[in-house]
């Protein structure tokens, strides 16, 4: 089957990454249509041979479409998620506005993609920092059952659009020039500084962020009862999150099963000499674990880092879609 | 007692911040003697009304020297705190190198500065990470004892030195001008980038950054057996260290009782309704605390910023000069 596949909201930074990552898989599209708002409607995109012009997002774009990728804001979402599925079209969704539906399957490929199959029209991306994280704990809850996870993340601006990469390097270049610093994106100063907040505050004193990353890794590992915490910050870096990570087990492990574990999980690499930094994965496919090691009561620590725009977003959405078309063939 | 006082590694980012905040403190020096390597002696720096001038360091220095505040690499604090001591100093050392000796009091005032008597030649202080962590620990273990403690870090590059402030604006802007990016005192780029990695790494994995906020927590709280992770990040912040820390608790405790221990306790400034940043807090006296927040198993997960070179480092010694002062008028 060549699909008619659209992507909505493909001018930002995630759904120009969805274009990018899907001219270099193997996937073949019967057309791909570029949908944005008013503003980047008339921009020409090349796809392979092709090029495409960017179209204005309305209902009726979405007839005849086989699967529409969505990186759009949440109130996007929710108005033209359900549009595109009633015009036929499966969607894979980027927002957070459907992850938490019970009906919605929140899919990484690596650890739950048994359930992309023909049942669902809407299926969910996770967060950008859920998805890293859930690459790296599967093969730890299969190895020896997870007790607690402790998560601190260290988020790059990319996370945060556009806007916010040219924040950070004007904010950067205000500094050497001592000039005022442009405060526009973020609620403070991001450059030479940190920011631990990202999204907005629930009255728990958690952050949105921090909670997406507690409920959807539950949902994805089907342990809706683990006992999770997570402190979310942004770091004054363009591109790549990092996470530094503290697990207690069910069962007692050694560092050995667990970096064996870790080698022979999908979508990992295993740094065991050096370590992942955020400047070197940028690009890259993968999810990075390093500084593997255990304390003295059993636990284990480790330091995660991905690429937030591929497997944090677009990668994640191409390979659901990679999957669907896969078992569309064979069913 | 008008003491006379010494400052070994007077030049350094640390010596300095010393100087700067004995000069502001309410101590009367009968003498000011500032010691550094050859290469600084003859700098002159003023103190109060006076002109002082560096002289280089060696043993005879320290004859007349009531009390030696020592900012020296771990080597130098080797070979010259034990002569300070033989000369009559007492000596606080900010090195690690005296640390985790059982003779040794570590102190944090506000802590464990019932230590600072008679009884001791040598006072060590902590390390940077570890000063502004027990600070805020120590309310909440005399509230509802220490269960667990697991800390990560995001730590300035004012803690490497003089040099490292220098190749994070030398590297920023490479990367702004487009060209090769120096790197020297740090193992890769830190600017735009995060290094999870301070200090040498032990064969358990762990950093030596890490072990001492492990170990020097343990010993100052005088929690043998405290159950306590670390993961210590470099950030491309110049001033002030970050952490993310979760607790567990022996007793249950609310959120209101945590936030009237830690705004009841010294030298802690409580954030309810904003948070600290690094940038804000840079030097600024307290160790700051925010995100307080209870994670849904009773443990408690917040937010700690100090100045490094403040009270992680000369704030702390001076403050135990003071006591030191203060115990020798009393008795």
């Amino acid at each position: 089957m060549k699909p008619h596949i659209a992507i909505a909201g493909a001018t930002g930074l995630v759904g120009s990454e969805i274009l990018n990552i899907l001219e270099s898989s193997s996937i073949e599209p019967k057309q791909v249509t570029l949908l944005a708002s008013k503003n980047s409607a008339g921009e020409v995109y090349r796809f392979r041979d092709d090029e495409i012009k960017v179209e204005e997002l309305s209902a009726e774009k979405f007839v005849g479409v086989d699967v529409a990728l969505f990186a759009l804001s949440n109130d996007l979402a929710e108005q033209y998620v359900p549009i595109a599925a009633e015009h036929g079209a499966v969607v894979i969704d980027n927002s957070s506005r459907f992850r938490m539906d019970p009906k919605v399957p929140l899919v990484v490929p690596e650890v739950n993609g048994d359930l992309v199959n023909g049942d669902h029209r809407i299926f969910a991306n996770p967060n950008c920092s859920t998805a890293q994280l859930v690459v790296a704990l599967k093969p730890l809850q299969n190895l020896a059952g997870l007790k607690r996870v402790v998560v601190s993340t260290y988020q790059s601006v990319s996370g945060a659009g556009k806007d916010a990469l040219d924040e950070l390097w004007a904010q950067s270049l205000a500094v050497f020039q001592q000039k005022e610093v442009p405060i526009e994106v973020f609620p403070h100063q991001i450059a030479f500084n940190l920011i631990p907040q990202i999204d907005s505050f629930l009255p728990s004193g958690y952050t949105k962020e921090e909670k997406k990353v507690i409920d959807e890794t539950r949902k994805i590992l089907n342990l809706p009862d683990l006992r999770i915490t997570c402190t979310a910050v942004r770091v004054p870096v363009f591109h790549s999150h990092s996470e530094s990570v503290s697990v207690d087990f069910e069962r007692n492990v050694t560092r050995e099963e667990i970096v064996e574990a870790l080698k022979g999980a999908p979508g990992l690499e295993v740094h065991t000499e050096e370590y992942p930094l955020p400047l070197d994965v940028t690009g890259s496919d993968p999810v990075h674990v390093g500084r593997i090691r255990m304390d003295e009561h059993g636990g284990c620590d480790f330091w995660v880092v991905a690429d937030n725009l591929r497997k944090g977003a677009a990668l994640n959405v191409v390979q659901i879609l990679e999957l669907w078309l896969q078992q569309k063939n064979v069913h």
